[in-house]
């Protein structure tokens, strides 16, 4: 993981150069915090990839990588209002260090400076960068407008969830990746590759997310274990158990989620879903969604070296070493 | 007022035909009741006519206009939240008939609209027209981050103040116009002089409109008369007061600003402040702006006749006769 590591310590160093001005502070001040909250960085980290692989020297697609990077930590603030996060990276969020309204316009405010770090870009991919920057952007409020219903819905389908995680998350490391590939002036096709290739790396990546919430280890997991079982969170492993139980385990389940003692409750839904065989079929998904990425890396045009690093990062992010 | 009329009713027929999805319901629906209130769509029309002073057709200007009304109609529908505001053009504001949440990722979607419409001229016009509107979307943030901050501070001075409403709402009607003129290939002094004129008339307006809110005969004005020195707004009126006012008057302005009596209050303020001379002082003031935007647009290199529907404008805006 050397390669990665050198390209995060490219970009934090990038980050923390971009300017903002310094009044109104209670605008810019919060922007200075939230971006050097850290973070994986690895939106950014796909458009410098994308742009290599097609022959584009990293610094050529700087300022599109920053300006996704940018656009995530704007979804990120305005999300945590959304989701009255107290927390994000074990730090105060923005509306909960400062407050709601500062947290609302510095949060437009960063979604600007996306805009100005991406027309920085040659002006002759500006409309393609543009126009695939908006789309995503858009696909991304959708996924957050979808996730928020989810909350009060009852008949949420699998389908209609993996659509959601698509929008929310996965659109972002197709956009990522595929600006590179404008920037590095690749073929309409494989530019169509490449964003499947991140869309699908991403929602198996989502998956797994889902999955190591309760099944992870403890003592390698960041997090507490069990977080969506304890709060009722519908996630892709609960919607398959659901789908999957007999009516006698749905009622387990039903009485499980209304159940106080945390441990206990954690404990009987994971042996449960493992029963019901909703982990099994949630990994069959993630596996599915790893293989169509990997089909559509290997069918773009270049030589299979210069793939190393993308087969790496998804090797990566799907172990979860980090 | 014939022209202006035909101009605004040219653009309600082209935003009713803004098309946003049907789904998810709770992220459009709101969109497409925000854009239906109306409004006398001021800004689109200035870049319709910025368009046509450089002799192009107003249709060659009508994405940038739309894109103009869009971000208009986003920064207010996060405004409303920030300010608590119930209603707006006496309907219910988004977050009133719906909530916060969808009222900041509507507003989000709405803002990158705008975009989407904005990308849609002609690509020789990208970079300049995006360039412009990112500077001008980040000042607006900027000025009603000052506005809110000035809720809070006792020590606002008149320069402050002026900038402040520069920002959160004239440098629009500037960007406005000179979108209009860079689709119609004008020239960079050009471009600067039409942005002065639309910046300027738009301070002028803004300080008017302070003036209106007490002096306004209530018989003509479409809301309360008295509104800011009942919520002890911070005003251009308010701060020239203080500034001219003697130590007793200061002692008197004090005493009125938690004197419980509404009428009382309005009645004995707006004559105060005649006798101050802060009235007087705020149509000079108002004078002086708008004497300057006639300045630029007479500086404009284009044949005086061109000029009349802005002149017609400007007047318009100043009589406030809609």
């Amino acid at each position: 993981m050397q390669d990665l590591a050198l390209y995060s310590a490219y970009l934090e160093k990038e980050i923390k150069a971009i300017d903002f001005p310094q009044s109104p502070a209670n605008l810019y001040e919060p922007l200075r915090y939230f971006l050097s909250l850290g973070g994986k960085r690895m939106r950014p980290i796909l458009t410098l990839l994308g742009a290599e692989l097609f022959g584009e020297p990293k610094e050529n697609a700087l300022s599109a990588a920053l300006s996704v990077e940018v656009f995530h930590n704007f979804t990120l603030i305005h999300d945590d209002i959304m989701d009255e996060a107290p927390l994000r990276r074990n730090k105060e969020t923005v509306h909960t260090k400062w407050n709601q309204n500062i947290a609302i316009l510095s949060g437009d405010v960063l979604f600007v400076k996306g805009y100005q770090l991406l027309v920085k870009q040659r002006p002759e991919h500006l409309q393609p960068l543009i126009e695939l920057f908006n789309k995503t952007a858009i696909e991304v409020c959708e996924g957050q407008q979808m996730d928020m219903d989810f909350e009060t819905r009852k008949d949420v389908s699998i389908d209609e969830y993996i659509e959601m995680i698509r929008l929310k998350t996965s659109v972002l490391l197709g956009c990522a990746l595929e600006m590179g590939a404008v920037i590095g002036n690749a073929t309409e096709s494989d530019r169509k590759h490449i964003y499947n290739f991140g869309q699908n790396i991403g929602i198996a990546f989502q998956i797994q997310d889902d999955i190591l919430d309760l099944f992870a280890d403890p003592d390698k997991f960041g997090k507490q274990v069990g977080g969506d079982v304890i709060s009722n969170k519908k996630t892709l492993l609960n919607l398959q158990a659901f789908l999957l139980a007999s009516e006698e385990q749905k009622q387990i389940l039903e009485k499980l989620s209304v159940e106080r003692n945390s441990e206990l409750k954690i404990e009987e839904t994971k042996s449960l879903y493992e029963k019901i065989g909703a982990r099994a079929s949630c990994e069959k998904e993630m596996e599915n969604y790893h293989a169509k990425a990997m089909t559509s890396l290997e069918a773009i045009t270049v030589n299979d070296n210069a793939k190393e690093t993308l087969i790496e990062l998804a090797n990566f992010l799907m172990n979860r070493e980090l």
